[in-house]
């Protein structure tokens, strides 16, 4: 069905959406290549969110460079959008430009609208083909995937540990176990999620920024503190910048000052708890999807990271194991108790295994998914502030 | 100083070398491409101690293709003996058949004899030329190279543990951890060892062979069990078939009669104390590399092993790491103190990572060696019986 051209194109196109990795949130990274006669004379990928898709972004840079349009292919990452969100339906430019066939990594992942697009296209007289390298472009997307399929983002839970699985000696110190160049790695998968996620353990220990540094980036994902109690000293590092998204328990009189503190530093404080008065987890990845959180990435210390498991809110582990061995009453990685059987073991699969550095790179996902959630998707089409934001 | 030609060669030479992993013990693994006017003549590799030698091997494979061996160039992964062991030295043989040109990966590492068959081949003649494939031929012989230049085997501990770095539940309960992939791959790594390492708390809690099943191989290891107070039952399955060799701590009268039930099992007993009357570990590595372990491989309980560890007798981290989680109140993979600080971390690095069925294999070496034993090597020329038997 593909032919070898196809998949160079295709690659391409995966190519040119990375590119957009830092910058598309909470839009779909996705590529565009523009063939005609056998020669690429277009390309684009998709702009900060309110800008141009790849697609509008592949014709200009055609037309800019004088090619006649029609009767070209479009090769794109994601199936064209056929709706209007901030910017105008991609379909509707594809077939004014009497494009002839596209083909498309992947259909819409929002249950609501996937197929649409391409259907419009074909009804306009294109030929369309989708599937080309769709493991790819789904990877690409998993977090925008996750929550128009689920309502709530990819959750991946960085670890940092020594090959004895310890994440730091007994007394918390943890700086650093890895090496720079895993560290600087970290900071990368950081800067492509949407928020970033930590517990108040982790603020008191640590007192970490959670921000992108060690690599470039015009965007600071959303910084999410699971805090209770509100403990939370005003002067942490976690809350200087950009306001800080903070979810809490059950509170009484006494929080109230704490909260106006926190607040006066600019933190939104949202109430979330469950019956044991803690915060509702699950409830918070559901109230980041509808914030339009595509990929969370956490950085929390073993108790949050063991509730976040207990609880079913983690997809991926990223774990960066480095090669030393830290003793048997050092920090463990995940507050989580033993099974009663091995059969019972929270079991998972080794996604990708990398050397980063002197440091090896885990990227381990589980077998038995959480039953996703049924959180409603809304029509695209109402109000674009309250609605995940389709590509 | 060394062609593309020598390299393809000398690849082939390492290949054919590798077809004796279980079985020149404790002879080393080598190979011998013999090459005249670009066509491969002869080829051999070491054979059952006793037997021909590579070198020998493929004099005659030539021979006996009838061909002249006057002129052609041995390939050979080590340098060639000199002296007479269970068999006559391999030079005599090279200079005898007029071979013209020698290349060795490496020199014999016993630093009694090292560089004396090269030494002896250009007397007589023959252009010598070492050290093409070097770290190749001295992967092959890990064990042989230990024994030679520190008096004691390369020790190999093997650990199967989950991803957050547990061996087994509370209760003891590890099998299986990893996948049958994993499993064979450690028989694999068992069968190529002079000899396996257990403790007495392994032989209670599993009652295991430690005998190589998964693999095909002639030769099983001698199985050694570190057992300070002769606790193992006489009905304990590592006793069965060929004699284990036990090594205890300080004995008393009470234990007479535990001795000679182990003893009618066919066991033999070393009595090797501590100040702290257990069993001294480096002092059974000296044992061991006396009786002529090259490879020692260790499967043993997070005891034993953090003893191994803290008194140095660990050179390299066999880590098998499944894609599941224990939780952390399961198994350690050592008992091992955490450091004062992290700059006093066990420090290793990663020297091979693949992937066995669905689990890891990391194969990790100390960064700090432990300061090799001064044991004596002694003269080749002497009592076989009682020396290292040198290639």
């Amino acid at each position: 069905m593909f032919s070898q051209t196809d998949f160079v194109h295709m690659e391409r196109a995966l190519a040119l959406a990375r590119r957009g990795m830092y910058t598309t949130d909470p839009n779909p990274r996705v590529g565009c290549v523009l063939v005609k006669n056998g020669e690429v004379i277009g390309e684009g990928f998709t702009q900060p969110a309110g800008q141009d898709h790849a697609e509008i972004r592949a014709l200009k840079d055609a037309r800019s460079r004088g090619h006649d349009l029609r009767g070209a292919t479009a090769y794109v990452t994601l199936e064209p959008c056929s709706h209007f969100g901030r910017t105008p339906p991609c379909v509707n430019a594809l077939i004014e430009a009497q494009i002839a066939l596209v083909v498309a990594a992947m259909e819409d992942p929002n249950p609501l609208v996937s197929g649409r697009g391409l259907a419009i296209l074909r009804d306009a007289g294109i030929e369309v083909r989708c599937g080309l390298l769709a493991n790819e472009a789904h990877e690409l997307n998993i977090g925008f995937v996750s929550r128009m399929t689920r309502g709530r983002p990819w959750v991946r839970m960085k670890v940092a540990a020594s090959l004895d699985g310890r994440t730091g000696l007994p007394s918390g110190v943890s700086q650093w176990i890895t090496g720079e160049a895993a560290r600087a790695d970290g900071h990368a998968w950081r800067a492509r999620a949407s928020a970033i996620l930590t517990g108040i353990g982790t603020v008191r220990g640590d007192d970490p920024r959670m921000t992108v540094r060690a690599v470039d980036t015009p965007r600071q994902p959303q910084r999410v503190l699971i805090d209770s109690q509100l403990d939370v000293p005003p002067e942490a590092q976690i809350l200087a910048g950009a306001p800080t998204l903070i979810f809490c328990g059950n509170l009484d009189q006494r929080h109230t000052d704490r909260a106006n503190a926190l607040r006066d530093r600019g933190a939104e404080i949202v109430q979330l708890a469950n019956p044991a008065g803690k915060v509702d987890l699950p409830a918070v990845l559901k109230v980041l999807g509808e914030r339009n959180v595509n990929e969370l990435h956490v950085e929390a210390g073993y108790k949050l990271n063991g509730s976040l498991l207990r609880e079913g809110c983690v997809d991926e582990l990223l774990v960066y194991l480095a090669p030393s061995l830290l003793g048997m009453d050092s920090m463990s990685m995940f507050s989580l108790a033993a099974p009663e059987t091995l059969e019972d073991r929270v079991k998972l699969s080794f996604h990708a295994v990398d050397r980063i550095g002197d440091d090896l790179r885990i990227l381990a996902r589980f077998v038995a998914q959480p039953a996703p959630q049924t959180a409603p998707v809304p029509e695209p089409g109402g109000d674009p502030a309250s609605q995940p934001v389709s590509k």
